[in-house]
């Protein structure tokens, strides 16, 4: 799988809630600073104390990219997931050059490949801030209340990290708005790539295995972090392992899941199941079908549009599991009774009231909303510059505390190096989704609808795409600076199509976005927080939030599991792939691996599963044994777990990763890179 | 839209029951021989008599692609949508020639253009032979029910029908099994267009405005009926009537609605929303981006590949629709009600027993069979040859009692007349589907999937979809000839490719159909007669029932409906196309209202809406006004009436039509046919 964050973004709106009971051994993601002690003693009869929590938090790194990743050397090396990079690669190859296809080893440390807009973080705070901003909007409603609120959160950030080129300060919403934290980052904004297998290494199977078990995927890749052109000092990493997992063992993911929705109302759960899932599969598998069929017009399509059909096969694929759990009775029962549970108990509870209810007229006024908010942003990387753009300048415009969230000036700097990173654009993909996205939202909304009008005017989706990516300038990385420097003169100057599209429709997308604030987003933050008081009244503080894509650790163990009466092995072994080998795509073996076959021991670990809870956003993440060495990356997690979002079932569902043993074994033998052996075996 | 049923027949299997409650005003879709007269009369003051009746029963066609129509001269002259013709159109195309882009006026009767394995039908007589086929399988259960069901039903037909080249029988299961009745036809097995419009007349809005009213569409054109070489004669055909409906106006929709399931259970309803079309709209949609793709690449792939898109996007229309109808609480609230009224009822009805029990073990059991028994058959015009070559071979080898229904003495000549038809294959268009299939098998059943490698072998989807299509000789109507007329000694002895797939998937196919037959067929053919029992038993036999593409008729009235607080007008006029207009596609007005705008009248009616029920398969029905004149085509419904496959609601559910003045206008102005004016004059 990909359990990368970034494409799942689009369900990350409103996630609010907590476990509405205490988790069951192994379900959970916990923060650092709960993590349960106890709990974890009562049923593995061992737990970590805070010195290991403190060295795991020390080494664990966030990708701002969408994944997880773990400091191994104290020279700034990293280890991730491929499919975590595969953009990066992309990004720097050409037909010439292809560094997805073939794999890369830097020769020399000079020679690492740069990320546009990747960064690394790692977490050095935790504060609380509860008091601070829930006082800032406690007699507030509506509009008014989210507005306090993005204030407050921007002059908390503000005023913690005064140093934005080193450090970043995020203030994080928990339980759904029952608490408020603030995490301070390290960060380091200069992340290149030093060895990758090739893609057919990490992704044999493709998408057909995907989400899968048992996997024969080399799923992991190095990056380092660099800052003033040299690698940084980590003597914090975590130690490497190149060993076998062993079955039964207890095993710990650190890294940051990127949304969850386990708390959700059973309104909540109806809006996914009957409005934003069937809508999300159907117009993403016609995109799916747009862009397979368009890959298969040259070799340059093919290159060119295959890191987008990773994302979109891997999110589709979340997206189909998230129906068939929500139209399980099996899966949604316990999930209806548990809320049950929790009504009944806070009956009464004067402090609780019904916040039920509010949730449930909040998702009515969201039904309306729905199509014209999902709609009214037309898909495209260009249009999404244009639309940074002119939101950038009118924003910047205005004091900190009134911006939008994504433009204060602690989130300013990540937004600026994603808007100027040289990324390659390729205008037939551009021309293709963006002619889809608007083709769907004309479908969706329906031809006569104001908001169709406002998107295509007397244009077909075709017409308008063609004339937007052709005569747009927005490409060009220098061009961007330009109107990115110039402000909102710059852009009311320029005649790029793309920007004055955007300016078209920017009124009614704020206009959207204030009505949902006003009627969805502000009475779930209220709700949120009384939901929050029911829970913590029923069952204590021995909870976890929902997943926030912070950092996060789960406990659990090396194991496999039963599937329709047949156990499946909790392992893969490397020898394995050249038996599931058919010699076509995508199980053809990787030429590196053919050509090494001899060589390779066939009884390495490949694969491995385990109990631990984990979901999108936590690709990359190093799996620790209980010395908190690493014994592997998470990439995926099994079928059962693609209901995860709503809810974790430990007899089903599996992480799964890749071992350090079999990456070791690629290190040495596959894909040689004697230096980066040396550099992890110095660090063990 | 395109009410045409071809596309919507994998929804057909085990529809059954009907209304849970006596049908409300103008829902109904009744048969002839149980036209509710009292109950209109009471509700409208006007009722037609038998001897109306029995006069439009005598004009209704139906043609056997999947559409209604009706007589409208003496000579065999047929009215009916475009889009029931365009295949036919699009069959006797070339680049040079493009029949479906361009229209088609017959100069002369000769130069009528004939309509490969088209087949026009027209009811004779009704016969009531429930207690024979209930009789035979009395004391069966299991698979022993569904061929002691199917030997008798076949029997029946062999007897009753002799002359199979101009006459055809078919017991049709109505009631779910409560009744069984013999419909015999007159047929006429060469079929030939007369007039068409252009394409972009008949589709103007294309897919966005496909189910959605107001609408500027000229659905209609005319076939004509051929016998030994000569027009049929056809003194019973209805008077046509080139006049404006009037708003309110009694009207009757005369038809062949292909299935309803208005009388599923909850269980049945629940498969159909968690299972079917989930996977359905998903499927699809990835074949439609595949297609939309493929018909950029070159105009040959646009011409070639227009009809498939337009059928699959009507069809997915429907899906989405269906969807959107079974997630909505306030649509699915009041058919659950009516379950749970029946079943109050019925409690205590020994003769009904618990039937709702056993639907839920069937619909159990299917579930488990479903996706297997949907992916077992890969979708292509040419492996669809080669199954049907393959059953044909292996079922005449048997007596004709012993047979599958589609292989009966009755029902080969129809089987023969399509595997026959000189059809235009695309290679290009074949392969598409063929992968496409075949990787949505592998994908919903997974790679170690016994069934997908019974599929794949070790060939990718597309390896052997090109294997199969490029080394396949099915495309020469001779070359079926052959297999066909050769039975099962010359499809063993084939070294086609196709033909040795269908025999490797053959046995799969067989027992996954018997395993159906067993536990999902048998028993609702038990609880589908008791279900019948309790509503007739509670309701008396005032009820219509579910819909099997044979003739019925609705009543109603013309009629507009509000949409959010607005009222839609009941009709359009043709001057309104300019003003919808844009220019471009699909809103480009067709060449020849364009270059005749100055000429055509814009005050005349185009289309109109009407509250008659109706559903796929009633495309091309007649609208008949009281006194049984012909005023319009029915050719879609509105977006209501995309949920009207499990349930009617008179408030917002209408037919749209065509209006025979709009058509007339056609006739004498825009595509100029004197003679067929002329015709139709001197049949009023």
């Amino acid at each position: 799988m990909r359990i990368r964050l970034a494409i799942l973004a689009s369900s990350s709106i409103a996630a609010f809630g907590f476990a509405a009971t205490p988790a069951a051994a192994e379900e959970g993601m916990w923060t650092f600073d709960g993590f349960p002690t106890e709990q974890m003693m009562s049923e593995y009869g061992w737990a970590p104390d805070q010195a290991w929590l403190d060295r795991v938090q020390a080494g664990a790194v966030r990708l701002t990219g969408g994944c997880s990743a773990s400091f191994v050397s104290p020279d700034g090396l990293i280890l991730t997931n491929h499919h975590c990079i595969a953009s990066c690669l992309f990004d720097n190859s050409s037909a010439e050059s292809d560094y997805l296809d073939h794999g890369f080893v830097a020769a020399r440390r000079e020679d690492e490949l740069r990320c546009p807009g990747q960064q690394a973080e790692v977490v050095t705070g935790i504060t609380d801030v509860t008091a601070r901003v829930q006082g800032a909007f406690a007699n507030l409603e509506g509009e008014a209340l989210v507005r306090a609120r993005n204030a407050e959160i921007a002059a908390i950030e503000s005023e913690s990290c005064t140093d934005t080129a080193t450090t970043r300060c995020q203030v994080v919403t928990l339980f759904g708005g029952g608490q408020y934290k603030l995490y301070t980052y390290r960060k380091y904004s200069d992340v290149r790539v030093a060895w990758a297998p090739e893609d057919r290494a990490a992704t044999f199977g493709g998408d057909p295995d995907n989400f899968n078990f048992p996997r024969y995927s080399m799923d992991a890749s190095f990056l380092r972090a660099y800052e003033n052109g040299q690698p940084v000092s980590t003597p914090n990493h975590l130690r490497w392992d190149p060993r076998a997992p062993q079955d039964g063992e207890i095993t710990f993911v650190v890294g940051n899941p990127g949304s969850t929705s386990r708390l959700w109302t059973e309104s909540q759960r109806a809006f996914e199941r009957e409005v934003r899932l069937p809508v999300t599969v159907a117009t993403t598998s016609e995109l799916r079908g747009r862009l397979i069929r368009a890959m298969e017009e040259s070799p340059e399509h093919a290159r060119e549009g295959l890191d987008t059909l990773n994302g979109l096969e891997n999110s589709l694929k979340v997206y189909i599991g998230r129906t068939t759990a929500l139209n399980d009775p099996g899966f949604t029962g316990p999930l209806a009774q548990a809320e049950a549970d929790l009504r009944a108990r806070s009956a009464g509870n004067a402090e609780v009231g019904d916040p039920w209810a509010t949730v449930d007229a909040a998702v009515d006024a969201y039904r309306d909303l729905y199509m014209p908010y999902r709609f009214i942003t037309p898909s495209s990387s260009l249009y999404s510059y244009a639309e940074a753009l002119v939101y950038a300048a009118q924003e910047r415009a205005k004091p900190n505390g009134e911006r939008l969230p994504g433009f204060t000036d602690s989130a300013l700097p990540l937004a600026e190096q994603r808007l100027l990173g040289e990324v390659p654009v390729y205008p037939w993909l551009e021309e293709l989704t963006l002619a889809w996205s608007l083709s769907k939202a004309r479908e969706y909304l329906g031809v006569d609808d104001a908001d169709t009008r406002l998107l295509l005017g007397r244009e077909s989706p075709e017409q308008l795409a063609e004339r937007l990516v052709s005569g747009t300038r927005l490409a060009d990385v220098e061009y961007r600076r330009q109107l990115w420097e110039g402000g909102m003169d710059a852009i009311e100057a320029s005649d790029d199509p793309m920007i004055q599209y955007a300016l078209r429709l920017n009124a009614r997308d704020r206009e959207l976005q204030q009505l949902v604030d006003a009627s969805y987003a502000a009475p779930l933050a209220t709700a949120g927080a009384k939901l929050a008081d029911a829970r913590f009244s029923a069952f204590g503080d021995s909870l976890y939030p929902d997943a926030t894509f912070t950092l996060r650790i789960s406990y659990g163990r090396v194991q496999g599991w039963e599937e329709r009466g047949n156990m499946v092995p909790y392992r893969t072994v490397m020898g394995g792939t050249f038996e599931r080998a058919t010699g076509n795509a995508p199980f053809d073996v990787a030429p590196a691996f053919a050509e090494m076959q001899d060589r390779i021991d066939p009884a390495v670990t490949y694969d491995f599963v385990t109990t631990n809870d984990i979901i999108g956003g936590n690709s990359g993440s190093p799996v620790i044994d209980r010395n908190g060495s690493v014994i592997g990356a998470a990439f995926d997690g099994n079928i059962h777990s693609l209901g995860g979002n709503y809810g974790y079932d430990g007899t089903l569902n599996r992480t799964v990763a890749v071992s350090t043993e079999a990456v070791q074994e690629a290190l040495e033998t596959i894909y040689p890179a004697p230096a980066l052996v040396a550099e992890l075996n110095a660090g063990r």
